[in-house]
């Protein structure tokens, strides 16, 4: 689960691409709009894209899957992009940033989702390029996951509309940073239900429920601090030549965002990191009640155990096994040195404390079984 | 008690609602005021407001529930409010903010208050909207945390009725960190009735306890500290066209008080933190003490009862069976071996120590009937 | 121990008083000096004061007790103090800080020592108003801190009668920042002695020391660290009129010795949770030591006590018992099982283990003997 | 593992030399190019090196192994190095830095590479010294870290030939940057490796596994922190002469890099830090389990060994002896006893879960034989 | 070993002293040099100094020992040193720092060394005064710490006499920074030392040892880490009259090395909190693998020692005593018994890990025999 970097080798020059192999063959879907409506198509050759760029209105490229590097270098040309950025843009996992190029804006952001087979948190890369008249998305699979900004912008959504290309970015990332919230109350969830089994009954099997929910949080962790540096960086230049005023304040709210989604994310691991320490010591609480269940029955029935052994002796001459009430007198001695210890353990709560745990653990039984 | 964000849909335009479905129907209240005196009724239709809008008096209108977007909306634009900043008021939870728009200033606090059926810490948000003439709060649930302020305008006092409406944000962003302070108060107390508890008989429920205390202050910290920021920004700024200078030096002595709270708060998560390793070592303690009595139990006995085992054998030679003294001599040897022993546990200190130990928990004893 | 905070009233005016009901009524004394002499009484009716505060002459009005709401206005009014500022003075426990207000700045330390009865660290607030002539402080309870200040006054010293009265709150706040390292000191000795103990025979006793020393320490921390802040915004600050440059030099001194402060706290801190960590593994290491006795002990006799009882078995038939040297042979090999038990646990270095340490416990016998 | 600073004596003069013993000789190779093309040559004598210095095309000076002070003195003269820079270079360990002179840029960095003998971590310093036409490095021991940029260059790369020396040391800190990944893939590896083992079957020798992991982390994270400051200074540096505007952007790159590369470092350590908490409260479980099975076989047969004990007694007159059905109401007896016992741990789960965490370690056994 | 602050009185006048009582008798060596050769001699009446202080040339005054305050009064005196800065230099122990005064500039230093006694790290303050034409040095005790120097200067060497005052105390305070590194290495064998006993064999001497161990480098860490800010403050600060620009590279350097030692001080921290974590583990361990043998014993013969109490019962009517083969098949139901309990054993892995760690416990003790 820990992501790997599977890097271009060492020393290769720079802008070389490293595609991972299993990513698909691209799909490229193009969509041009202004303030009067859209047009919306897939594209299968780059060189039909140029004709929409010369235009005032805003061009959309969307490329899904990044399985043919030729044709990513090409549409890299078409939109003027420095190879550095478009090698980012390629090789993953690459960090979530923003950077500033002369002729565009280069914003690697992270999708956050949980994986619907293994319930496992999974992240993957997107590039956005934002430049004066177009925007253009690199994913690396193909994925549903601007289907809502496409579907506003094919409702006539005018706010998108009258939007520059800077609105549609900050609808992009915005639809990013969002998908976080239903990945971490769906991790909250998890983790609340792994700490009501803790309290109840504590078992082995929940050290790696806890261990699993840590590396999960983790993985978001990486993900979401430098996406929140990187929409910091682009809201707080008030040079940069791509992004309105306008829009500057709804990225001030994506921002508030990844915020938020990093203060759920540290309380989370708080949370974790009690719930370990809850575990740990409820074993060792289970481990001081069984020696208390060891230490009375055999503190009791040792001693006796000896006194049986004794009147069990073969010697030829021992008093006592001649007197007739000898029998009764032992046993009566026997269950007084019982009784003492008893007592002793009563006094100093061992008896007790085992029973009232007993009591909780019934109690426990019956919650599970609303 | 983990606070999910219900978020809106992902991909949903910005300034989109979701309202939680529990939130009652809003009642508004209004209170326009000036040097001279104030006014206060409570508003059925939204557009009664525009008139004491327009005069130079302060008008405050509070909106306590938010079960109803089309009226929330229409407050909203009367008071000429950004799409983003009402969906920051009305979507819940939001972190504590301080944003600057053109025409107001917006603030979202967050109270905190002992819920009194379960005694659990509970926060609740509190949006406010400076403007230069008006002040517009919104509650999330109807509640009377801001009666003190509006006690203090009927009976007349001065210096809000001669404040602006910075003074009345400045009074009532007071009265919400304020509130902070008597939770604190309350689990400072618990976790000192813990802490007695953990020193005089260490019990598993007490780990609930602790981890019930840390979570609440988990919780305490989440809100507090971006309110901490927020109302820094907001008195340092000294650019901000709503806050003068006058009530800027209040907002520097609420930001004192911010300043304490998160004080406080990490004081106590120090000391709980603490009480866990208490606790901890308690148990181990104890594991360590019951091990003991087991111990020197077993070590005393089964020696004995290997003596007597050895006598009980059937062998048709034995010896000492057919002494005379036989039993007796063998009886010593026995009380002799015991002696011994305990010479020995006695000059490691396994005798003393439980005894002290006992002696103390007797004395915890005493102490709890007090 | 933990101070609570008594505030007024949530969402009263500022200003509002909230004096301990403890605090003692108010012994007013006035000192006025200038490099000529002094003059020295005690006061009571504030009316007395204000034909000291026209002339040049520092004048220096220290109160001793809050107990007297009236009083401390009347003489708030009289130094024209800001009402929040005089509300920070006496309202209990205020954060350390250094506010600057047109006419005075106000400065709120907190003196530590140790109490003599309970040897426990306890804090008191003292708030110093420091304007152009005067010098106004306001302590909790009355008592002794500032007598060597006065004493040097008495003694006509040059440095202090020449000096300002920037220069006298230099010597007061000198005064109780360097009350600080006698407290430290014997925290210090404090923890050492806790060390000694933990190595030489760990105890639970010692568990509640440490869980002491580390409260105490957590409450110097929590008034010296605002102390610094407090002191550095003094002496950084060149455009404060209150103090010269002369003085700065000097604050920059008490700033180090606040510096130092901190550092010798975090230390002792870093040592009292070091401690912990030894108290605890020296309690496994017991258990352990524990454990290795009962297991020699049960895993030696156990075996032998069968071999006992299967020739204490009832068989009719049971050849080695009419064997005449059969229960020599017994022995002998009951002997040789013993010993081949006993080469296994030495060789697993458990009694040399047990023997070291018991020999250390010796040690530390003697040491503590000393 | 842990480097030691093997300094020049204390007190000797700067610029002092402190060259490894174990260094080799040095082998000098010189490249020299311009985009026309280049010229590679070993240097026998340093005096053969000016001539190239003086032209306009970039000279790069390699220097592997650094075992003869005299000739490390005549290159550093060539070059007109300042002495201490020169022994900054030299002397091993120096913390990764970039140091800026009037004439040259000096940058330590430092390789980290896996040992192929021992599979450890191992780091190497690598001094370069960039001027306005020569790149000079020096490097601790010989070895082939930089053979893929001479690749590049013979094969004619045309960046690498237009650029300027310092698109050079781009490609030299690119190199040694990049280099860290696979390093870190291999210990990600073993992390999970460990991981996996930790779960299926806690066993000590792991716990030297994760340590040995810990402390490779340690020391991949002393080399990488420095260098991203290092490089950070460098892109940062606006006024720097001898790194171009274009080269800045190339930077900026690397210093992502190590920035992903301290993400990944401190990733993996808190994956560590995770594995020994595992680690622990697994063999805590395992006692616990242990515990388990003691308790109930000894909490069974004890109380019956003692019945029987009683009815192995001598005595005279024991009635239930003479009983025809005796000895079956005897078994019986016992049988109920036990039978009661097992109820009572079965309740207490203390039966199932042993056969749980049994049927666990059964899968993990499957797994591990996959 | 923890360094105890003994402070002038509390509320003393500025600038008393507080000499340690253990302070030797000053002995002071003046050393005059310039470009042209160096005069050297003891000083036994500070009115010897004046002359020498009037010429160009460097004057170093170096003051061993502080046991006469008139003496070093007289000094101050002559050197034009404010009363604070000197209380500074003598008052021990004061935390290092560098302060400028008009007229020199004040740098306090902790020289850190080994004691050869008993084997601790041990600190010393020296007060390095630096003006115009002049240095002058103040040590707790009389040492040889600054003898490189002197012997440098004594060689003539040319850096040294041809630098300023303040390339003399550069070389003074490299002398003292980079002390720390022999002091460093010795606690890095050290810790290497007990590492790898802890592997070998845990042992309660350990935890004393990485006690000792943290405890040294906490007074490392104390010492180092205020010297690089002092540094930093000089090196940083264009506007320091008394430190060239030639100097400031220099003191670039030393800053470097205390950047490396704080480096490897924290280093070695985390190394020694990791061994704390393994050692706790090992016993952990330890303790486990003692239960388990306790456990197989017991579980395997208890059962068996009651088998046999059964048929040493004495119930008249027991048919089985009377079987004639009885005996034996009794004894081979007992070996059936041991067998599954041992293959029960063998499965769960208590007897193989006991067997494994035996057998590493084993390699351990030929690793140590080397």
């Amino acid at each position: 689960m820990i992501s790997h970097k599977r890097n271009p080798p060492i020393g290769s020059s720079p802008g070389t691409f490293a595609i991972p192999a299993a990513s698909p063959k691209p799909v490229i879907t193009l969509i041009d709009y202004n303030a009067d409506g859209m047009v919306e198509r897939v594209i299968d050759d780059p060189s039909e894209i140029p004709p929409y760029l010369d235009t005032e209105s805003v061009t959309w490229v969307d490329v899904e899957g990044m399985g043919d590097e030729a044709l990513i270098r090409r549409v890299g040309e078409i939109f003027g992009l420095h190879p550095l950025a478009l090698a980012d843009a390629v090789n993953i996992p690459q960090r979530p940033k923003a950077d500033l190029y002369d002729t565009f804006q280069l914003i690697i952001t992270r999708l956050a989702r949980i994986n619907p087979h293994d319930a496992d948190v999974e992240t993957e890369q997107v590039g956005i390029f934002l430049g004066k008249h177009f925007v253009l998305t690199i994913q690396e699979r193909s994925g549903d996951v601007f289907d809502p900004v496409r579907a506003r912008l094919r409702a006539g959504a005018a706010a998108l509309l009258k939007g520059g290309p800077d609105y549609l970015v900050y609808a992009l990332v915005d639809t990013v940073v969002d998908g976080y919230f239903p990945v971490l109350e769906q991790l909250g969830e998890y983790l609340e239900g792994v700490e009501q089994h803790v309290f109840e009954q504590p078992h082995p099997s929940q050290l790696r429920d806890i261990y699993h929910g840590r590396r999960q949080l983790l993985e978001l962790r990486r993900a979401i601090w430098p996406q929140r540096e990187a929409i910091n960086s682009m809201y707080r230049d008030d040079d940069n030549p791509f992004v309105s005023d306008h829009v500057r304040m709804y990225l001030r709210d994506v921002y508030d965002h990844t915020v938020q989604i990093i203060d759920m994310t540290e309380t989370y691991r708080d949370l974790a990191s009690n719930l370990m320490d809850i575990y740990l010591s409820a074993v060792g609480q289970r481990t001081n009640e069984v020696m208390k269940v060891l230490t009375v029955m055999s503190s009791i029935f040792i001693p006796l155990t000896f006194i049986a052994g004794v009147y069990g002796m073969n010697f030829d001459y021992m008093p006592e096994l001649r007197e007739p009430l000898g029998y009764f007198i032992c046993l009566l001695f026997m269950a007084i040195v019982a009784g003492v210890e008893l007592a002793y353990f009563r006094r100093k709560g061992w008896l007790g404390s085992t029973r009232r745990s007993d009591h909780q653990a019934g109690a426990a039984h019956r919650t599970r079984e609303h």
